[in-house]
């Protein structure tokens, strides 16, 4: 049988007894610290570790902002404050966790098609910036800045007429609920020269979970490209952009690890290359899943271990109810196991086992197929990638279980 | 064009002004009530009528279950509890939910393939009935009740040997996480022979969102002949049988309304053929989905009209994170359109558009490609199909939006 640790994650090891060790700590000791199984633990070192490769990678004058959705556990959020220069915010509910952690206003951009009114009006009296996304939404938000008195500075949000080629979602490349296509934009712009409007730059954002460093690298020329031709349309100097984000992480065996060394070497080129109206143009990167999606692991524990058909079930206490991602409902069409091992003992793989979740639906699968050592009712099974679109990409109330722990570590 | 309104499900229809009606009230009406959109709706009086109709269609001594799963709502629960004979619980959650919603425990039955212990432990001490999933539950079953001191209620749950035919989720038919293989039940059987343990009978479960009733009628008398077939190993009469559920409702155009009347006279065949050590066997059948699903509405309002690449988009304050399932994202693998609706206004299709949710993800589609009449930004949007796995299997915590609005009407 194959290694089961073939599929453990960097930043993760065994300790001389072959339990997983996470943050120091065997995922025993943790889950024994939570007081509960399941339980969502997030290694902060790796979260800092990241950050700061990809600050190495990546041209110092380069921004780097943290999406939220992609976890806004608060003990993250603030960690990452010290981290990032600023944080993408998708909701009022989102700016305002984002304000309690402690990043400051100014350096919150908020997008998302559908902001209700009262979420702009939110935005503006806190200072944050207006990502706007069609032209309807552009005349709310200078309704509201009259109403509030306060001017609101705003990224204008392109659809990229380009595709991310080999991205896992596309965002850009044909008819979008995102931005204003190009066509759209001078049209704008030409609006967005209103007393209520600070004009800031633009915003785009053509996929996510993209592993191609040459597919990332030619889209983020081809935005600089596209924002060099709309500069001229722009109300005022183009102070920021914001080039998306799509760096992808690996979740299945297939994938190969993203080579941002490659993709800031290019951008480099990109931006030395730009134009004399972009010189002053603070470029900005907005990035979640790849800041924490590899330094969180879901751990659950074996309640039941039983046959049928001649295989083998591991019932867990977990669920897709907590990690909705990894049993394969969510913008996945063919399920893969995310790496999962037994947390609790190592050793080579002596059987092949069906993690299952403890819901009552067969819709709830966390690993198919996996080979094991001898798993025992009471160990732990660990289902890495578990940082980000976890918990709250998850439906937390089906079937009426307790939320899951969870540890910043 | 085609009729927008071809798809109005039985029980909804449009006032003078072409306002789609709820319950007697306007779908406006309703979201004034409830202060904001989105929100859902149940329409009591539907739900009523579905048992009703039931009730004819079924013979009399088969009971029925309502499966909290499909909606756990508590006004909806207190409804249904003076409606049907009992409820299908899957955690300490729900069983609490159930008995706050007035039913007694003895009605109770808790079904699920990774129950805690303490939730064991909790449905002893109320006296609610364990549907049994493996030797090692029941191991842990005596032992439980050998500490709190109570006979506990047993039905054995078995995975069929075959499948339902045409159903949407299979739960059996080859190897299952759900309950003992049939080679495996006289065993467990002649172990729940155990003075701690009260043996009622057996639960069984092939499938869900089934629409054929042949299928359906197939599967009930299979699961009648292995129940005769495993009566003779049992530790005592066969007091109950719970012959799963599966009664499908038609989410698409190409779905046929399941034909409860043969449904029902062939169980009535099926019943009277039945071997004397059955005759006083009560059996029930559990469904959730089919009792409630056609009864919800999702309202939510159009924030944003916008075109791109020549094509419409609806923006909705809606999405997603509150009605997954309708997203695509739950269990289909090709996504289709639940049937949608401009709630606000009626009359022909003039225009064809793309409704999607407030999240800033190209996951959140609430209707591809849909015939409306013309829609403007504050209309009302109804999407049907939602009282069943809507607020509570869809992530409500996703992108930090405050939780939709939810009455019983």
């Amino acid at each position: 049988m194959t290694d089961p640790d073939a599929r453990l994650p960097p930043g993760f090891d065994r300790d001389g007894a072959g339990r997983l060790v996470i943050a120091g700590r065997t995922a025993e000791a943790w889950a024994e610290a939570a007081g509960d199984t399941p339980l969502f633990l997030y290694d902060g070192g790796l979260v800092e570790a990241r950050v700061a490769a990809l600050r190495t990678a990546l041209p110092g004058e380069v921004g780097l902002y943290y999406a939220v959705k992609a976890n806004p556990f608060p003990p993250l959020l603030r960690r990452l404050a010290g981290l990032v220069d600023g944080f993408d915010v998708a909701s009022a509910g989102e700016l305002e966790a984002a304000l309690a952690a402690g990043m400051p206003a100014p350096r919150l951009s908020f997008a998302g098609p559908g902001k209700r009114s009262r979420e702009i009006a939110a935005l503006a009296q806190a200072g944050a910036t207006l990502v706007v996304e069609s032209a309807g939404e552009l005349a709310r938000a200078i309704a509201i800045a009259g109403e509030t008195g306060k001017r609101i500075a705003t990224l204008l949000r392109l659809n990229p007429p380009f595709e991310l080629r080999g991205s896992g979602l596309r965002m850009g490349g044909g008819a979008r609920p995102f931005g204003v296509d190009v066509g759209e934009a001078p049209a704008l712009l030409a609006r967005m020269a209103h007393p209520a409007i600070d004009f800031r730059g633009f915003h785009l954002f053509p996929a996510s979970q993209a592993l191609d460093a040459g597919a990332i690298a030619e889209a983020q020329a081809q935005m600089v490209a596209l924002v060099t031709d709309l500069a001229a349309h722009a109300p005022g100097p183009v102070a920021e952009v914001h080039l998306g984000g799509g760096f992808g992480v690996p979740y299945f065996p297939a994938d190969r690890p993203l080579d941002v060394a490659e993709v800031g070497r290019r951008l480099r080129a990109t931006l030395a290359a730009r134009p004399p109206a972009l010189a002053a143009t603070r470029f900005v990167l907005e990035l979640g899943r790849y800041l924490v999606a590899e330094a969180g692991v879901y751990l659950t524990r074996v309640i039941d271990r039983k046959w049928s058909a001649g295989e083998l079930f591991l019932v867990t206490d977990g669920g897709l109810h907590h990690q909705l991602a990894a049993s394969g409902n969510l913008g996945t069409v063919v399920r893969r196991n995310y790496p999962v091992v037994n947390a609790s003992r190592g050793g080579v793989a002596t059987e092949v086992a069906h993690v299952v979740g403890c819901l009552c639906t067969p819709l709830d699968r966390l690993a198919e197929k996996l080979p094991l050592p001898a798993t025992r009712v009471g160990d732990l099974i660990a289902i890495f990638m578990a940082g980000a679109y976890g918990r709250t990409a998850s439906p937390g109330a089906f079937l009426g279980h307790p939320p899951p722990g969870e540890i910043l570590a």
